[in-house]
């Protein structure tokens, strides 16, 4: 029986997590459950799943569990994550947390394993990651602290399972490069005018896939990929010019790996997140998903570009940071990267900038930044307060704003 | 050093074969050529590749060879191949035969090794097979003896090397089906009165393969992908519900599996066979082969249809000997269609029978069969030679000519 801790139970991922762990009763169990504020959700869920601890956010909120359901270990407060990531035991961690948030958590599981170990010598802790900027902010960092401690990392998204999918069952040292597919998102086929005047509507119109907010915005702006060439990097450990990125607006084909003796293996399915959830829980089994099975003669054609103007734009932020970080270790710009897009997005929600002020704060950022080396996540946290800051003050500075129009 | 017996070493695979081996002589060793007549190729071989013996038909061929290299075992004559396989001492046997001429010594191959194992409890014998009728003619012998016997058959050919690389690294049972791609050849597009009238030149100019005649014909035919339905029958386990073609015209994706959590795995490349020798050779290892990477944006867009019309006849036939197989444990349908076909093959390309008469002969053969179980190759040779004999007989009465017209 394997436990699962979900951190971020209450979103698309979560939820989908826990309906995955109601299939298999027999192996599966979830021990914690944690939240920030879905207080109803996660009474469900606790009423459903009887979980051991749970933490959310409010210590008002953590009360009135609490009295709900006596026996449930409840954490509350700005380190409620991190402290039930150190106390509670489980087998896999899920960390479907939005944000930067997501970091310390991981860091703070991997840190207790670095003690107990199992009885065959490994840690017993496998990190299932839907957390983008657990390995955006803190890849080098928590890479090498997972390898230390033996804790394996499987990704679950979409393109990086789909990767690992390919992986397995081949040696790691023959793959060449990796070639992650992006729908490209709605605005595609738009001009650079148009890009000027999309709304936040528009922004939030995903063609293939139903996400959170945050997500479908950077899908819509391409960081999302971004960030995902930075991951990927971590992930199977890549420098930049093995990381590959097309275009492939149906997202039917969901990655693929390239391997020297010419071959390529590619995932591909129905746009549905429990197909990699339930892999990263069962590798390298497959249960039954409920997921159907994609059909190609109705999805034919499936095309594939090169991506160009705004998109390939979006992708060189990451190819700017992968260099600094393959070359001389630098791993300061992604911070500055993923902490100054959070603070952007949030200003395009709220209609306070336009949206292609977002990739244009981002690359003017870029070109401030002095990169150096992070040996600490406090450094990680630092840079990443300053350059949200920075963000604000750049995007929303009224000269900034004319210049980009 | 891996000892290979190259069965078929002067046609395209064998060549190919012989490239790869040369491409890593601290790891492979060619200890056995065999060929039909190709005697100054064969020769070349010889010189380059210093094997232990060769098998050649003719005994004149044989003495000017033995006259020749003084240190060389020659075997010849209509067994030399069988003599051969159960004489040699290797540990990979690639079977690049042609026809039904391939079975025997894949059957004495593994024969062989059913007293002898190595160190490690394994026969040490992988059959490497480029040879359709092995598994078309023989699958339930020649699968049980190799299963009994514990020697590996691991598949030489674009589709079913696809299938088995997808595989790789998961479990069988979480298989829900495969499905082949066939470029659906240069007809696919044809009305029916325009196969009446397909000449030989027109049949033998395939669009993405450079292969034998009798496989051109074959894949225009679509016969070839009916023959590769059944081996892959053989080759995975699989019942005829488990296994779909999809008309993929460019051939960049190979195969494709499905499992039954929803994703499916497809493997691509641009057509060359060097990828499935040499995966099969050095599995699951992939050094470099030389072949260069498939550009997806290029080959953009990539195209899948159902078959219909003349394709899904000829599948059709495949679908109708499994159907015997799986349910009542019959083979010997499989046997009439392998047989029946090179005659008829063989009576197209002599221009003595239309294009569109190699598939309406063998429906009516199959019409007319009484299916039986198989146990014996007796069995099979006595099977596939009436096969031939009726197939000329019914393709070249003048009335049944002028029923096809």
């Amino acid at each position: 029986m394997k436990k699962i801790a979900v951190f971020g139970s209450t979103g698309s991922i979560g939820t989908q997590t826990l309906e995955i762990v109601a299939r298999h009763p027999d192996r599966l169990t979830a021990v914690l459950l944690t939240c920030r504020k879905s207080l109803e959700k996660l009474r469900e869920q606790i009423r459903i799943f009887h979980p051991e601890a749970v933490a959310v956010e409010s210590a008002a909120d953590a009360a009135s569990l609490a009295q709900e359901f006596p026996q449930l270990k409840v954490f509350s407060g700005n380190g409620a994550q991190i402290e039930a990531a150190k106390t509670i035991e489980y087998d896999v961690m899920l960390n479907a947390l939005v944000g930067i948030a997501g970091l310390a958590p991981t860091m703070a599981a991997i840190e207790t394993r670095t003690k107990k170990t199992k009885g065959d010598g490994s840690s017993g802790l496998m990190i299932a990651l839907a957390n983008k900027e657990t390995l955006v902010a803190g890849g080098r960092l928590v890479t090498g602290a997972a390898r230390r401690a033996d804790v394996s990392i499987v990704p679950v998204d979409s393109e990086h399972s789909a990767i690992f999918q390919c992986l397995a069952g081949n040696e790691r040292n023959d793959l060449s490069k990796i070639i992650l597919t992006a729908s490209g998102g709605p605005f595609r086929e738009h001009t650079e005018e148009q890009m000027e005047k999309v709304t936040v509507k528009d922004a939030l119109a995903h063609p293939n896939w139903d996400m959170g907010a945050k997500i479908t915005i950077d899908s819509a702006s391409m960081i999302n990929k971004a960030f995902e060439i930075i991951e990927a990097k971590w992930l199977f450990g890549l420098t930049a010019q093995q990381i590959d990125v097309l275009v492939h607006p149906k997202s039917i084909v969901h990655s693929m790996v390239c391997f020297r003796d010419g071959a390529m293996l590619a995932q591909l399915g129905l746009p549905s997140m429990k197909v990699p959830i339930s892999y990263a829980l069962f590798y390298p089994e497959r249960p039954t998903t409920g997921v159907g099975q994609a059909d190609l003669a109705s999805a034919s054609p499936l095309e594939f570009y090169e991506p160009s103007g705004f998109a390939a734009r979006s992708l060189n932020l990451a190819y700017r940071v992968l260099r600094e970080s393959d070359e001389k270790g630098y791993d300061s710009p992604a911070i500055v990267l993923n902490g100054a897009d959070e603070a952007l997005t949030a200003l395009f929600l709220e209609e306070k900038i336009a949206f292609t002020q977002i990739v244009s704060t981002l690359e003017k950022m870029l070109d401030a930044h002095e990169p150096r080396p992070i040996t600490t996540l406090e450094e990680i946290f630092l840079i990443d307060a300053q350059a949200r800051a920075e963000a604000l003050r750049i995007a929303t500075a009224p000269i900034a704003y004319h210049r980009d129009r």
